[in-house]
Parts: C-alpha cells; sequence; structure tokens
C-alpha cells in the first residue's frame, strides 16, 4: 500500500475530535448534551441575506470572477471604509471563508521552514495551515492572568530568528476573548517595522466587541502599508459560518497578487454564498446593536455563573464569544471526557472544549477548556450548574 | 518591505492570463469577442438544483459537517454505484470543488520534493497545486497524431524514480478531450501495482463521453482498492461550475483519514451549495442526453469547420468539451494576442488558450491551442472562420 505524506501524517486533528464519539455516545444513552465546544453561532443570519438567494434568478451558476464579483468587492470596500479601514477593491481577494484566506496568505509568504509568531492560545487550526505549507509556529506564551492580554513585546523580539517571517494576531481573539487596546497595537506595528515583518490580522470577530471597547483594525494603523494582511469572513458577523465567503485585505500589490496565483489555481469563490454576503453588507446597524447585547448578556451570565465555582480563574472576555476557563484538575481532555461518560445532571451533560490544542507549546492549557456562549443564557445556566456539579464529583473521585 | 515566499514567486500565472488585458481592449474598441477560452459551459444548470436553493427555509446558515453532510454522502454513493462504482459515504469527502478536492490530494499523500506523473497536455491548475505543496511535476508527452492516447507505459516507467509517488490522469481530458480505454486503464492499474503508486484521476467530465464510447472509472478497476484517488465535481456535470462542490472518493481509508484533517483545518464546504449537489443527483438521465447531445454536435460543427482550415492538426475528443488543435504557427501566444489586438472580421474576434500553458515540458504546445466548445453551434461556425481568416491573414504578414 502507497504511503501517505509526512506532512498528512503530521496535520493535527480538531482539539475535540477525540471527544466526539464520546458525545455521540452519550446522546445514544439518551443523554442531552450541551454543546460548549463549537464556534457555530445560534443567532439568525439575517433575513435579507438568506432572501437574496431565495429569490436570485439565475440560471447557469457560473464561476464568479477569481478575485470575487466586482460588485462584492466595491461594496466590501465601503464597509471597510465605515470602519476606518481605507481600502479599494483592488486591495481584496474574496475567500472560501477565512480558512482559505489564511491558507492562501500562508502561503504567499511562508516558504517551508519558515517561522511565524503567534500569541497562544490561539485558533487551533492556525496549526493546521501551518503544518500543511510546512511552516514553524512559534508560540508566545499569553496568560489567563492578565486576561490574555498581548505579552511583553521583549518576548517576541528574544524570538526572532532570520527564519522569522510574520507576526499573526487574533483580534477579537479566539479562544481568548481578548481584544488588543491601541497601545498593544502600536506596539506591534513599531515590531515589524523594526523588524520588517508581516503582519497577519485575524478580525474575523471585529463587530464583536464589548463594555464600550473599541476595536483597532491593522489596516488602520499608518507606515505598516506593506507589512498588514487581513484576513476576514463572514461566518461570525452575520451568522452564516456555511456560506464559505471571506477575504484577505492588503495594501501590499506583490501581496494580493501572489495571492491571486493561488486563488486562480482554484477557479473561484462560491457564487451563490457571494450573492448572500453582498446583501449582508446591507444589514442594519440594529442588527448588530441587538446581537451584541445578546452576547454581552450571555457573557455576563456565562461569568457570574461561573464564578459561583470554586478554584477557578476565568479570562474575562471583551470581544467574541468564547471564555478560556482555568480549572482545579490535571488534564482537562479527561475531565472533558469524563463529563461525556460517566456524568449527567438531571439527563444532561456538557461538551467542553479542552484548551491544550489551542497552544502550541505542550503541556501548556492542560487545565484550561474553552466555553463559546453561543448559546440561549437559560442553556448557558443549566450547563455551567452541569460542570459546577460535576467537577465537585470529579474531584472527589 | 518584507518579502513573500519563493513558492509564491514559483506560482504560475493561469494561461490565459497574459491574455486578459487584450481582451478587455478590444471589447473597448468595440469589438466583439468570441471566447473560446473558457470551461465555463453555457448550458443551465438543472432546475431542480438551482430551485433547492430558492426553495430553502434555513433560518441560520450553518457550518456542515467537516466530510459533507451525511444526506449528500449516501446519495453520492448510489451515484456512483450507478456508475459501476461501489462505494460507501465513508469513502467520500466533499469538497469545495474538484480544485479542493486535488488540493487535500496533493497534500495528502506528496512531501516537497516528491515527484507525481501527469501525461501532458494537462489541466494548467495542476501546477499550481503541485507547485503550492513543492511538488514536482513529471510529464510524459502525449501526441496530437494519436488524438493524445496513453503514452507508452515504458515512458511512465523510465521517469520513475524513489520519489515517484502518483500518477495523476485526467479522463476524459481537459485539454485533450481523449477518453481512455479499457486497455489503457489496465496498463495503468499494472503499472500503479508494480510500483504500488498512487494512481489519482480527475474524473470531472465522466458523463462526457461520445460516440458510444465507456467511461472506465479507475475506481471500478479491481486490485486497486488501496492505490485509486477520484477527484470528482458537480461544476461540469450539471453545468453549476458556481456551486463549487467537488469530493475525494478513495477506498484507501488513510487516504480519507489523512484528507480529513486537511478538510478539518478549513472546517466546512459551503452549505448551500451542498443542497443544490444534493438536488441535482435527482437530475433526470434526459438532461445528460440533451446536453450530451448538443456537445456532440458542437464537436461536429466545430471539427467539421476546423477542417477547412489547411495545414492545421485536430485532435479529435471523444469526451468533455475542449480541442487542442496545432496550427501553422511558430507561437501561439502571440498569435492569440495578435488576434485580439490586431485583427477582426465583421466587428468579431476570437479569444483562444495558447497550449503551452497545458504543458510542462518548456517548448512544447507553442504551436497549439485548445478550444472549449461551450458556445452556441452559430457562434463556433462563425469563431472558426475568423480563426481561419485570421490565421491567413497572420501567416501573410
Ligand atoms: C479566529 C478564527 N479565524 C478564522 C476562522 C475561520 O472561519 P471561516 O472559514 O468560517 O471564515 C474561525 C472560525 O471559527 C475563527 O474562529
Ligand atoms: C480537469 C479539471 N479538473 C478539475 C477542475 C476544477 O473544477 P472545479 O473546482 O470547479 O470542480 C476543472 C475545471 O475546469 C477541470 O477542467
Amino acid at each position: 500500500m502507497p504511503e501517505i505524506s509526512s506532512k498528512g501524517q503530521l496535520m493535527p486533528p480538531s482539539p475535540i475530535r477525540k471527544l466526539v464519539p464520546y458525545a455521540e455516545e452519550a446522546k445514544k444513552r439518551g443523554t442531552h448534551v450541551i454543546h460548549l465546544n463549537i464556534g457555530q453561532p445560534d443567532i439568525k443570519t439575517p433575513k435579507l441575506a438568506l432572501d437574496a438567494i431565495r429569490n436570485h434568478n439565475i440560471e447557469v451558476l457560473a464561476y464568479s470572477r477569481t478575485e470575487g464579483s466586482d460588485a462584492y468587492r466595491e461594496k466590501l470596500a465601503s464597509y471597510y471604509a465605515k470602519h476606518d479601514i481605507e481600502v479599494t477593491a483592488e486591495d481584496i481577494i474574496v475567500t472560501t471563508g477565512g480558512s482559505e484566506a489564511l491558507a492562501f496568505t500562508m502561503g504567499t509568504i511562508l516558504d517551508e521552514g519558515d517561522e511565524i509568531i503567534i500569541p497562544e492560545p490561539f485558533y487551533a487550526n492556525y496549526n493546521g495551515f501551518a503544518t500543511a505549507n510546512g511552516v514553524k509556529v512559534v508560540p508566545i506564551v499569553s496568560s489567563i492572568d492578565n486576561n490574555f492580554a498581548l505579552p511583553p513585546i521583549s518576548e517576541f523580539e528574544k524570538t526572532i530568528t532570520s527564519k522569522t517571517k510574520a507576526i499573526l494576531i487574533c483580534n477579537p481573539g479566539n479562544p481568548t476573548g481578548y481584544l488588543y487596546n491601541q497601545e498593544e497595537i502600536n506596539q506591534l506595528v513599531h515590531l515589524v517595522k523594526k523588524y520588517d515583518l508581516f503582519l497577519i490580522a485575524d478580525e474575523v470577530y471585529r463587530e464583536f466587541t464589548y463594555d464600550n471597547k473599541q476595536h483597532h483594525s491593522i489596516l488602520s494603523q499608518k507606515g505598516i502599508e506593506n507589512n498588514a494582511i487581513i484576513v476576514d469572513s463572514v461566518s461570525k458577523r452575520y451568522s452564516m459560518c456555511g456560506a464559505r465567503i471571506g477575504c484577505i485585505v492588503s495594501k501590499n500589490q506583490r501581496v494580493i497578487q501572489t495571492a491571486m496565483k493561488f486563488a486562480q489555481a482554484r477557479l473561484s469563490p462560491p457564487t451563490l454564498a457571494q450573492i448572500a454576503g453582498e446583501a449582508a453588507l446591507d444589514t442594519p446597524q440594529s442588527y448588530f446593536d441587538e446581537v451584541i447585547a445578546e452576547y454581552v448578556s450571555r457573557r455576563n451570565v456565562l461569568v457570574t455563573e461561573l464564578q459561583k465555582i470554586e478554584n477557578i480563574k476565568i479570562a474575562k472576555p471583551s470581544g467574541a464569544f468564547y471564555c478560556v476557563v482555568e480549572l482545579p484538575v490535571q488534564n482537562s481532555d479527561e475531565f472533558a471526557q469524563w463529563l461525556l461518560e460517566h456524568y449527567s445532571l438531571n439527563g444532561e451533560t456538557v461538551m467542553v472544549a479542552p484548551a491544550a490544542g489551542f497552544y502550541a507549546t505542550v503541556g501548556l492549557g492542560a487545565n484550561q477548556i474553552r466555553i463559546a456562549y453561543v448559546l440561549k443564557k437559560e442553556q448557558l445556566v443549566r450547563a455551567v450548574a452541569i460542570l459546577k456539579e460535576g467537577l465537585a464529583k470529579y474531584l472527589s473521585i
């Protein structure tokens, strides 16, 4: 039998993959599983986006332009202008989700053996795209004690080598929920200018900022026009994850031209979903106001309930819809499995994402979990009660 | 300014990219450009596929399963059974177009520096996916003189090294239109067994076979269950290129499990398009009968008209909807540009795809072009007349 590639063998499995069979078993036993582990919002997709698809009168569902339709990219440029990001349609390539934007960005700027610095914990799939490109992820640990704020810049400087090509941040963060302030962004701007590095910002949660805090896009910063690359997506913004529409945005025309060659190989992003994405840009501010108010009140409920659990640490999120919690356990992987395999409260249990998968440094995050608050408040309350009682039981055995 | 990757620099641009500005200029001058260069059919998408999308009642456009929805994969398995391909849903991963199936397949089985043998001329984007993976394409030249039949197996054997991991064929072929017969497939089966290689078949044009010739899928062959990987797509089958739905099919579970890790990194294929793809599987045979009859009569018209041109060679296609033609010119790139830049007949000119981009061997195909017969017959007649007159003029200057 011919061998698969060593790259394929190295590809990391999804951090919750091991737990999936246990969740399925639990369901088979009749236990209801509350999923705190997924980033799939329950929020309704704006009706105007879905209507655009219902009302289309396409007869031949043709390829779109490789870089995305002109109409959509022009409208995207106006969207960015409203967010203090001055770009034109030429600076944008529409991609199949933020995922493809990440893949193209890595291919465009990183060769096999090159290094990319990422504060950890980080979105686990960065590992997958890095492995697929033979790129080395150099993590810099951020701490739950300050809600995963940017680590000191000196830590970044220590790890920079001749192989270092880029720094990747996620702002606001998955899994941290941390929103970088202007001072932190300034430090990164200074750093990438000093060492002539690319700065990639995954800003797919841009709108989801709380407590009157502002989002600071790297493309609103002066002097790093040739360094800055944004990875973006409609998935969470309009709760349309299944559309698979995202984009790469950069003022660096070499980057755009090169990413275009990767894009040409795959011909075009999804045509129907682009129609939905274009329509979604007309979503009124009131939709976001409501959604943000909902996430804030969920976050508040979640944090209030979690605070009733003893000996845990909570990173209070100021953006996105994730919350990392440190538990008084040795191994949150085992605890998560135990919750599914051996525990239930009134016929229910919870599935959480063990945080180790969000760290590149082996051993880190072993006592942490990520909770996504994309569920109704009543469910969150029940879920945390299960976590509390389950934890007490787990610690007693 | 930070440097882009050397891989990015090596990524081949699309073979017709250089011509695009000339086509745009021609249109600006008021010249009508007949596009013989594109693989975007003008055939209508089956109404039931488009209706499935119009009539959906989705409220949250969520991610689908990473491997594609169960319902769609089960139905795909039945589709394959009808085509003498015995597979189950577990052997299938739904991808974002055949393009992503190609990308995942290469990542799954090939490491940087590995070699993949491909008869040339071949679908130009194989080069892009190979370059993105640092993989070396080893071409084996096939000849227009026998319509691009499989080159002698001894030619394959000569090029096999310790780095050779796979053979990739496209059946029926783009750009050749050639359909491999059972004897040719047998030879390939024997070869990959002998050297324990993967055999990848891009069968996206499976249905489009003419003159009562049969398509022979590599997954219908015995004894290469662990070697065979199919790349497939709904793009051409149902004229729904913009859906971006394809799949990888293999009985080799290592391949499927590894490809799944690449798939997990990008979360999910497009959800709406899967709904359309699933509905499309109910397309009645009459649709295909009509479409195939249309392509056959277009091919016949095209070949008949082309035969009126002196000193050219035509590879008569028995499948797909492309035709390679050898012209009495030195450089078909220049001729194609000249047609756009300096020629018109009754206010019209044609855009053809120079064939050099379909060859990996430098210099080959320089006097060939590819014509896609995805246009109405009247247009094809006019297009060939322009080609004929244009060629005469070009040769006279
Ligand atoms: C931080 C971050 N980036 C990128 C993505 C990719 O999402 P998509 O490909 O759906 O745009 C996700 C999805 O969860 C994410 O959380
Ligand atoms: C031979 C071949 N393979 C694969 C593809 C990829 O098509 P898609 O990604 O639309 O499925 C094409 C498109 O033209 C093709 O001609």
